[in-house]
This record gives C-alpha cells, structure tokens and sequence, in this order.
C-alpha cells in the first residue's frame, strides 16, 4: 500500500528505469542500499517515506522504453545482475505501462524527432498544461496517494534567454495564455503543471524549469516545496570536492579541463550541440565559486556508443605552487550514469516529501550538495554542502525534541493540498 | 634583524634546502607566495612572523648538501629558475655553513651509512642531549633571537614498539641517563634536546618523535607547544579530501590502492624497507578514520632515481553503488615534493612561533590539516581539519577584540624562556 | 565428434573455465570469435582444427571448480552474460566431471594448502608420472581423439634453480627415479609425463616447465613440438608493443615502472611472495631485449579481491628526448585476464595440433608473439614476433602449393604416436 | 664551415628555435643526441651530413622570436638548461636576423592577423613566388652551400578543397599567373617556390602544400626529392604503434577517443576551428589503415596557455575481446612538442639532402615512420613504416659495396642544379 507518488519526466528513460528498479529492489532488500544518502546514520533521526512506499509514474515522448533500458542495464552495460530485473519486471512493466505522453515542444531538436507518435499534436500551451495536471491528480486519486513528487529525469533541454516575461507570475502566465511558445520550454510546462496544483517539483536536469523566477513564485503561492538543478553525480561531483584542497592550500588552479565520454540515451542527446550547451554551463560553473577565481577551464562531452551508460571522464588539473613550480593531477573517473544518479532521485524523493510533510515551502537550499548548479547557493565546497543537510537533520532533530513543549518552526498546512 | 630562529633537523636535505631558498625569495618578493596557506586570507587576522625575520640553521649527518640540493632543485628536476637560486646563494651558503652535527644512532641503516665523518662517535644520549641544546642556546643567542622554532625534516627513522619507559617522563629520563640506545632514536634525541630548553618541536616525518608520552610531557613541563607527525603533501592530501566524499554519498570504497615513485634522497632512503614501514603506516591510517571502516587498502613506495624530487603516485579507487554495482576512480598525482612541503614547513614554524607568542602550549591540534598523523586528532577530512585552523584564527581574533577589555585565554608565560 | 584431445593443468581454474567456456560458444557460434589469433585472414591458409573438434580433460588439486568459476565470470565479473553460461552448463559439467587429480608437491605454499583431499599423498614421483601418463592415455582412447594436447594454465609455482641434474635427460630421469623432490616441481612431473608419452606440451604459465633442457631432449626424442612460457595478455603485451617505439625513436627509456593489481585466484596465489617472484622475473625480462638496454624497471603485482578476474595495470615510462628532456607516458590497462588468455590457449591447441599433424617437434618458435618469454627466441617487439608467426604460415602455404609436385620439409612421421 | 643549408618555414616559431639550438647543441655535443633516428646504429651505415655542417635561414610573417622561443623553452616551459640557450645565444640571434619576410594570404585568420608589418602586402602570387625563389638563391650563394633543404615548420592553414586546377602543372601554372588567390595556400607557394628552383621540400605540418599533384609534378620536372606530410610526435605516434596491437590479437577496437591539450603559439592557432580542422584530419586518418576498419573515433585539441610547449594527450580504447567482453586501455602522453619535433625536423634534412645528393627524386617514400599522413604510402604500422627506412638503408648499403664493380641504382645528376 504506497502512500508516496513519484511522478517522474523522462519515465521510459535509462535513469527513471533504474529507479523504478531499484527502489523495488532496495525494497525487497534484494541488493544492498549502497549510494542512498538517506541511508546515511547522519540522517537516521529523519523519519522519512520507505521505498516500498513509493508509487511511480511519469511522462515521456514514447510510450516504451522502461523495461528495455532496465534490460539493457543488465545486458549491454553489464551493471546489475540479469536475475534482478527479472524478479522486478512485473513492476517495471505496470510503471511503463502509466506512463502518460508529455509535452515535447521547445526541448530541442534530439528530442522532438522522437516524440512524434505518443505526444499530442498541436496542443496550446494553457491545453498541455490543463491535460498534465490532471495526469497528477488522476495519478494520486487512482493510487491514493498522499501526495505526489515529480522529478525531472529528462535529457537536457537546449538553453533559453530568461526575459522579463519570466520574471513575474502574472506575465508568465500572459505567456501561456497567449501561447508564446518562443519563451517557453518543456521543463517549465512540466513544472507550471506540477507547482499550480501544489506538487512539489525537483529538477535533476540542467534545463532551464525551476529556475524561472515566476515559476518559484508559483511555487510559494501554493506552498510547495522545490529545487534543483542538475544531479550531481560524477565529474562535478569530483571538482566540488577536490577544488576546496587547491584554495585551502592556497594552491593556484592555472586550468582546469574536462573530458567526458558517454554512450546512452543521455550521450546521443548531448552530441547534439545545441542541447551540449546547457549541461556545459552548469557544469563550468562550479570552479570560480569553489576556488574564488575562475581558472582556464574546459569540459567536453562526446557521444560514443559503446560505452552505454557508463560514462568516463578524464580531469586534468593544472596548477602552480610554491616557487611558482607547476605540478598537476589528473583523475579518471569510470561510473555508471545511471546507477550513481538513481539513489539520488530516491533520497530527492523522500527529503522533499518529507519537507512537504513538515509543511515547508520554496528552495530546499539544504539539499545543494545533490546538485551541480544549487538554486540560491553559492556555497560550492562539496563538504560544505553536506553540512547544511546535517544542520537541517540537526535543526529538525531539536525540533522534534522540543515539539513536545510547543512548535519551533512555522507550519502553514501539513499537506500542499 | 631576524627575529626568530627556525633549526632544522636534517638541514642539509632537499626540503630543508627549499625552506631556505622558498623564504629568502618570498621575502624579496622573486615569486609569489603560493602553497603558503598562512598567506590566506582566512588567516591574515593573525600577526605572524614575516618570512624576512626568520633565521636558518640545522642538524644534519652531513656538512654540506644544502646549496647542491638547491641548484639540483633547478637543474636536474627543473623546477625553478636557475636565477633565484644564484641569487638566494650567499644566503644558502650562509645557512649551510651553520649546520652542525647532529645525532644518527638508530636511526636506520641508510641514514647510518651516510653519517660517519661529521657526526661523532661513541657520544652518550645523554652527551648528545647537551651538546644539541648548546647548539640551540647559541644559535638564540648568536643570531639575538626571540625564540627557535626545532623542526624535524630528516629522513624517515625505521617504526620503534613504544613501552613502559617512553610512557612517563622519569622512566624515559633513566633510559638517557642509562644509555639504553635501543628504546631511543634520534627524533627522540631531537626533541628531547630541544623541549628540555623550551623551544617548540614539530615533527614533519613520520618518525616516532613526539608520539613519545614521555615528550610530550617534557613539553608541558616546559610549556612548549609541539606537534606533528608527518607533513601531507601529496597522495595522502588527496585520501583526505576524496574519502569524504564516498563517506558522504554513502559509496562504499572496496579497495584503494596506492602506488608512490620518487627519486631524490627521500626515494633512496625509502627503498630501504625498514625506513617504509614507518612512512606507510602513517599513510595507510587516514583511510579507516575517514570512512568509518577499513577497506582492502595498500601502499607502495618505490624509489625510481630518475623521477628526482618529483614524485608520481597512482591512486585506484574501487567503490560499489547502487545495486551493487562497483565503479572506480584513479588519480594521478605529479608534484615535486620538497617545493610542496617547504611551504607548509613556513606555515607551521609562523604558527608556531605564533602559539609560543600567546603563551600556548601542548599540542597545538588547530595544526591538523598540516600533517598525515595529526597527534590527539581523529578527523581525518581535510576539510573540516582545514575548520579547525580557521576556528583557531577566530577565537584569536575575538580575543584580540575582547582583550581590550579583559584577557581572554590564559597564558602563563608570554615567551618559553 | 571430437578429434583432438586438450588436457588443461588447473583444469579447476578461472582461465581453464573461460577456455572449455569459450571453445562452446564460440563453436556455437553464440558469441563473436574476437580475441581469438587464427580467426585472423592472416592465419586462413593453415587447415586448423575446428573449435567444435576440441574435447577437454584436465587435472586439478581439487575436484571441483569449472562451474563455479564459469558462474563467477558472469556474476562477480560482468564478463560474460549469464545466458552463455547457462547454455554451455552441460558441456562444463561434464569437463568439471572428467577432471583427475594432478600433482601439488613442490607447487608452493599457496597450492600445498589447497591440495589435501584430492590429490594422492606420499606418491613417488615416478608413481605419479604413471599414473598421469595413463590418464592422458586413457583420455584419448575412451574420447577416441587423434592426439592430446596437454597445456599448462595452473597457477604460477615459485621459482627453482636449475642444476647440473636438469640439464640432461639421462640425469634427470635419475632424479625422478630417486624421488629428489626438492630439485622437482610439478609443471616437470606433468610436461614428463606429458612428453614421454609423445603428447605435445604448452607452457602457458611462467612456471619453469618446458625450460628444463632434459624436458626438451625428452620432447624430440618423443618428436612433440613444444613451447612456453607465460601466456602475454597484458601489461607484458603492451611492453612488446610500445618498447621499439621508444627504441625506434632513439628515445632512451629511464624508467618502466608497472603495478598490477588482480583479485581472483590467480591473483591470491600471487599475493605470496614465492609465486610471486616466477611472475615478476618473465614480465621484467622483456624490456631489455626491445630496447637493447636495461632501464631502471619494477614491476609490482598486489592481490586486490574487489576486482575478481579484471587485471588493472598502470606502467609509469619516463623518457629522455632530444637535448636531454625528460617526458613520460603513462598506461592504464583493464582487462579480464580468463578473457584474454582464453582465445590464446585455443590458439596455441589450434596450432600445435598443425604442428604435430605436420610432423613438427622441437620448439615452436613461430609462436613467440603469444609469450612473455619465449624459449629460444630473443625478439622481443610484438610486431617482429607476429611476423614470425606469418612468415611460418607463408612457409606452410608455399609447402602446399609445392607439395603437389614433392614434399618441402622434413617429416619424420605424421603423427607422434 | 657549412655544406648544406636548411630553410626553414615559421622560422620564427617554436619548433624552428629548437631545431636551431638542437642543431647548434648537438654540434658542439653539449647535450646527448636523444630523439634523433639518423643517431641510431641502424642509419650508421649511410654518410649523412653532419650537424655541424648545417646553415639556417628561412620566413616567417614577424621579424623576431626565434631567440623569445628558445628563452621560453628554458623559462616557461623548463624543458631545457637556461646554460644551453646562453651558450647558443649568437648562433640562435644570427639565424633570427636571417628571417626573410614569407606568404600571409591564405594562412588562416590566426596568422594573417599577426602578418601586418613584416610581410610585403598587395603582392601578387607569381611575385611571391619570384621573391621567395630568389631568398632561396641568395642563401645558398652567401653561405656557399652545396644545396638548400626546404622544411615547411610553420602553423597549420585550414584545409582547401583541391580541384581540378591542382591536378596537373600547366592548369596550376595558370592558377597563379591569373593570381586566383582562392586555390592557393602559403604552403604551395613556399612549395612551388623551392621546386621550381630545384630545392627539395618537406612538409611537416598537415597544411596541404605537397600533397598538390601538380607541385608533385613540379617536383619530379625538377628532379627534386620531397614529402610529408605533419611529423607523427606524439599522441598519432602513438596509435600507429598501438593500432597493430590489436589488430594482430583480433580484438575489435570499438572506440578510440582521444583529447589534446596544449599551450604555445602551435595551441593558439589551433584554437581556431578553421586551423584545427586540418590536423584533426591527419590525425583521425591512421586509425582505419591500421585496423582494417573504421572504428568510432574522435580526436580533440583544446589550447591550455598554462601548458606552454607541453602537451598533454589522453586516449581512451574500448575494445571487445572473446566472448563479446568490453575492456579498455587509456594512455597519458606528456611531451614537449617542440622537443620530440626538432630532432625529426634534423632527421629529415640529412636524410633528404642525402637522398638528392643519391639522385633521387620525388616521394621519399621511405620516410614515411615520420609523418601522420605519409604520401603515397598505405601502411600505417610504425614498426613496418620503420622496416621501410631500415630496408632503404640496407639498399644504399648494398649499392655501395657493389658499387665498386659498377653503379646500382640510376643516377640522373649528383646534384638538383
């Protein structure tokens, strides 16, 4: 009997698959629970939602894709064992087949070549938004859910110029009246959908959605929680928290170039270069707040085939001690994409719900360390960061403890809706 | 006019050398003051030393070695510019012709072979222990120097079973006074010598030095502040900021292998396997503080001549995520050690030379993020190590401001001696 | 139908497993034939056994393991997909099913231990030559095979110090028959009893073996083609290949410095110091050869469990250019060692069956391109070698087209036996 | 007292700075004679002119740098003693006075930027062409030197398409009598210039120069030896020698990726796609002739300023073995370009000066283990491209012990003119 929906954009995607399965599998206590912040002792005080309490769903531009990523996860990328997506392929199978088109306009060439079939045609944006909605409610009445938590699991959307239309909630909303579909992209269809009918919204992508002010705003009217952007999994993950060490140490970053190769739906999607240029710009973006200088700095990202899901970066830091004596480090890393990603978007999950559940509202800058581009956080130091979810964890653990004499932080509603 | 006195033991070295040469060209200003993390801003609250005030001179086995050592810093490992070590040269001349004999009983059958002509022979520990205090006595007084600040970055010593008698300083007193040799080597000797006239001893090597009880105690009695053990220059720098981030993303680290190659004189006397042992304990221990639990792990030192100061390791990284599924990073690291270490030998003797100032004494514990084997400390992130010294710096700088109404810490003693 | 005989020594093992694996699926056609040298166009003309033709025995010190191993390379390892391996079952028991027990004694301490229940104790070493003689002899007759090629992929034993006694085959035969077992190890009692017998004998392993000049006097005059040692599959294969480079580029190598790490049982065998040294002494001997000068070389080898069967190598090459620049190539290689070595054993059987059909005895220098250390031959770059091995295939195609008109080489007799 | 001259194209540039202090080193033996190929035992047997015996000259589009260059490989870079460069500093300022104004138009937007001054402007093609001609004449009258070798040094142009105008002499002949600046590039200007006075010409850049057959024909008219083209120094060196590897052992290359990155003026025009384009053409080329197929490839080249001179390349192979199994190998390459290029730039010169010195004519096919893109040669395995240059040698070595019964090979003429 789920209590928790998780609605997830992207659902017949490699990364969606893999959280499905694992939360099943992590459920069943089939394979251990590595990679679960929330497995963490840290934030064992924190009574969250149990992964066999999720319900999944989601959208996507195709009506399959589900079980066969979970397949090939097995097969072609040789990640996880054969026998676990067969004992989960039941669940796998009924996740695929909820799943509900989305909206595809505007998310960029790789994207709409493929939507063509399952999406509808023509739909004004104020139609889209009206029809994914009611997918969200339909989903938590059906399932009879508590509440549902969507999470952008999508590839990467082209960037977009944020103009003043975006800045406030009544002109955006001119926007999607009028149906200007210039200024709008998927991510924030998704989002103005999720957000007007108060379901808190995370964005694991590096497109643009919940960083569009008037979207925040929507946001806080109807008290949902929300955050993002960009899962931060591998490569970045490494320079947040390997940049601290060079300025505290006073060592001078003279450049710091990236390289990443990457098979995989997400790999064939970023070797389109309009879509490359977002996940670029978050990913640069982390040096000059970590370091407080912005060194020479490049990362490449190449689509190659045969990697599938495991993505391999190559780091090469260039840098100047004492003497001015320049040494440098390289690092490789060798993961696979999904499988770092997916405990991730479980423990997103249920942090949000549970933020949702105290009856908190806006950012959740507590959870930066997940991200590569943290709204409203300049903190880049990795360690850092994870201070402020054990200062949350901490917060809410006195809380609890001084609960019994009366409330400490401010409650509007226990539930969004 | 130098105002404090650095004594190095084994000053004629390569790091010792680069101490020399790094401070005389950051003090005219011929190169930027990079690897000092004193010159931080997080630290400038505190009024140290200047890097003009300080004053060389040193233990060593050898007579000469000090200017080689510098110009093979620029020749053979390319290093520096060949000009700053013409121009710091009457200045290193200078410092090497005040090195004195130092003291190479049990001190390892590569350092033995090496110290038959300068040092003498046949000396009780104790005659050792007075001649070296003369030796620091008349540098302070020499040179008119406020204090001496002993710093030890000689060769590593082969690891010694501590017992009973280095326990409590009376038993320890009788194994000097009774010449028992086999429970002494020269870091004791070192620093023996040195705590029992007041000055301050840090032991940057991973020899036994201060880890002694019974030193530890000599320094309260003469409320000296000390610290060690092991500067963290390198690979182990890297253990310390990586492993918190698979602690922290509950990634669990299967093996960690490392692979360490060097020449210089450090590589030679590395090569020898019982000078290792103490070097890759101190290496190895970082791990299973840092991640709460000891994962396979091995650390190899190979001494590889042609490599000169330069040292290369390799680190592999085998960690499981989710779904079991395991992945891996590997880094390599290429830095020249002395140009790594000197500055950090700079910082701790301005800390030093600072904590000795305000009257502290003991084991100065805000100095963890300097060393491999932090003496009382078992936070092994570098990070928050890197926290402790900047707590340090603030408790100073309300002190300096509540100080103007009332003293804040309490000091017994504005100077050693 | 199966004609030609392959009787594995560590028939229980990793490599043995992937080979009895791999000859099913590949003669299934159920998998790619990559890895495999006679499937190249180069090799076309020589009239091989086909890898269906192939039967497989063995001998082991325990009677268990070829499944088990199987199973491990597609569950611990991700290597192989669980299907093939689920396909071939019945092939695999069988062979596990037809395994005898070999010889342990003077094997090393890491095999000693494992021996005990299997193995027959207190043997003489004559006794035991019978009794593997008769299984090699039985094999053939109840398999009702064309000859039996008997290889060598147990595990490294330590290294033993020729004498005068291993020289010649009369004084040999004296030490077998005065039960000296001190001067005997097992890859002598099994290529002896192998080689009396007139089945050929290949050394895939860096035991000594075949290297006893008695054994080879014993080969010819049995007329068995021959050869070993060690099967290069790695970190030795690239030595091979990037050496001339250096070489052909008067670029003088300083320093060749590899760590290997494995897990598996290969590589808790060579995690002891004895077995250790056989392995390091085959890979150090190649460098000098390819560049015609002895560099400053070290090769480490470290037993990491986490990594199964994958073998990772980093090789640090530090080299000196023009005007005396020092430069450096650095190699990371990740391999499934049963994976590389399995396609080479099915080679070596392939070609020494020619060999033997072919009326050849002797060493089988032509195949050097397949050793860390081939007997007899000083060529060392890889190129060269495979060059060999086509100029032999030229001679044999030559031969063909001759043959018409009268015999080319010297044949003894068509078959050994 | 010079024989024979070298002119060089981007003779103000890195790689010409270290070809002539290289040269002028070598000569008076200051440093060891590392990198050079015609140093090796192999080459001893032909009498190749001597380094000593060289005159330098040559154009660049600025009248200085040649002496700023071979500072920086000292300073910068500390690729090289700062003594070197001072003992050579008269020699290297005399051939920097020597630089003659070259050809801008048509070089590519980062060159024509930096052609303002120097270079004569609104010249037309045959005008250049006479010009240039007569520098050449001028040099070899001046310093009375027996021939002038022609080596183009300078930076990469972008690519052009090649018509039918560039197929035969008499169509190209009225290209630039019509002055149709479009079809032409520096490179075939400096070509044509050196060919139409009988000076060989070599091209060691990927700019297309050589590759016109119509200079080919020139050249042939002329009786000139030529070839290229782009000097294999590194990260190319490299797979040709690796390619065979895998191709010999049957393992299926699935991708080969591979990432540049370097500093210096070599990285700065390169930076630009437009010159970028031309060498990652070269580059990319090798692959497919050396395994038989195309593999998914790619190559980048970012330019990193704090590099300087060095170059760093990382690649990656993902290979497929036996049973379907991926495995990878990544290999790290840091050289200093100018180093590994200079000595190959003297290579080149003796063994083109000996060839027309022999009589030879037109592809020097021999020397193709020199170049990324060897003209007219097919083969692509270093190892059998450095078979082709030992089998020149060991022709010329048989033609002159049977020269004394009488001439081998055909001679047209002892010398160009």
């Amino acid at each position: 009997m789920a209590k928790v929906g998780v609605w997830l954009i992207g659902a017949q995607g490699s990364l969606a698959s893999t959280v499905v399965l694992g939360a099943g599998v992590s459920a069943r206590r089939l394979a251990g629970g590595g990679g679960l912040v929330t497995e963490l002792p840290e934030l064992a005080p924190l009574p969250l939602v149990g992964l066999g309490d999720l319900a999944f769903g989601g959208w996507d531009i195709a009506p399959t894709g589900l079980v066969a990523r979970a397949r090939s996860l097995t097969s072609a990328d040789a990640a996880v064992p054969e026998s676990l997506v067969t004992r989960l392929e039941a669940d796998l199978k009924a996740v695929e087949a909820r799943v509900r088109p989305g909206f595809a306009d505007g998310a960029g060439p790789a994207v709409r070549r493929a939507a063509r079939a399952f999406v509808p045609r023509g739909e004004s944006l104020q139609a889209a938004i009206q029809r994914l909605g009611d997918d969200l409610d339909r989903f938590r009445v059906e399932e009879r859910l508590d509440t549902v938590i969507v999470v952008n699991v999508a590839s990467t959307e082209p960037p977009l110029e944020l103009t003043r239309d975006h800045e406030r909630l009544d002109r955006f909303r001119r926007v999607i009246q009028h149906d200007r579909r210039t200024l709008v992209t998927p991510s924030m269809v998704y989002a103005y959908a999720a957000l007007e009918r108060g379901f808190p919204y995370v964005n694991f992508t590096p497109s643009i959605g919940m960083a569009v002010p008037a979207l925040q705003e929507l946001a806080l009217k109807h008290h949902a929680p929300f955050y993002g952007s960009d899962g931060k999994t591998g490569e970045t993950l490494m320079k947040t928290v390997l940049a601290p060490m060079f300025r505290y140490r006073n060592l001078e970053v003279l450049s710091w170039e990236g390289f990443n190769i990457l098979g995989g739906g997400d790999g064939r999607v970023l070797a389109d270069p309009r879509h490359k240029r977002s996940k670029l710009r978050s990913k640069a973006g982390v040096l000059g707040a970590a370091l407080g200088y912005a060194p020479h700095t490049g990362v490449a990202i190449e689509y190659v085939p045969s990697l599938g899901n495991w993505k391999t970066a190559w780091d090469f830091i260039h840098f100047r001690g004492f003497l001015g004596t320049k040494m440098s480090v390289h690092f490789i890393w060798q993961g696979c994409d999904s499988i770092l990603a997916a405990p991730l978007v479980l423990d997103l999950v249920r942090l949000t719900e549970f933020a949702q559940r105290k009856g908190e509202a806006g950012p959740m800058t507590h959870l930066a360390c997940f991200f590569k581009d943290p709204l409203g956080v300049t903190v880049q130091s990795f360690t850092d960061q994870f201070r402020m979810l054990t200062d949350y964890v901490e917060r809410h653990t006195n809380n609890e403890r001084h609960a019994k004499n009366g409330p400490a932080i401010r409650r509007k509603q226990p539930r969004a809706r």
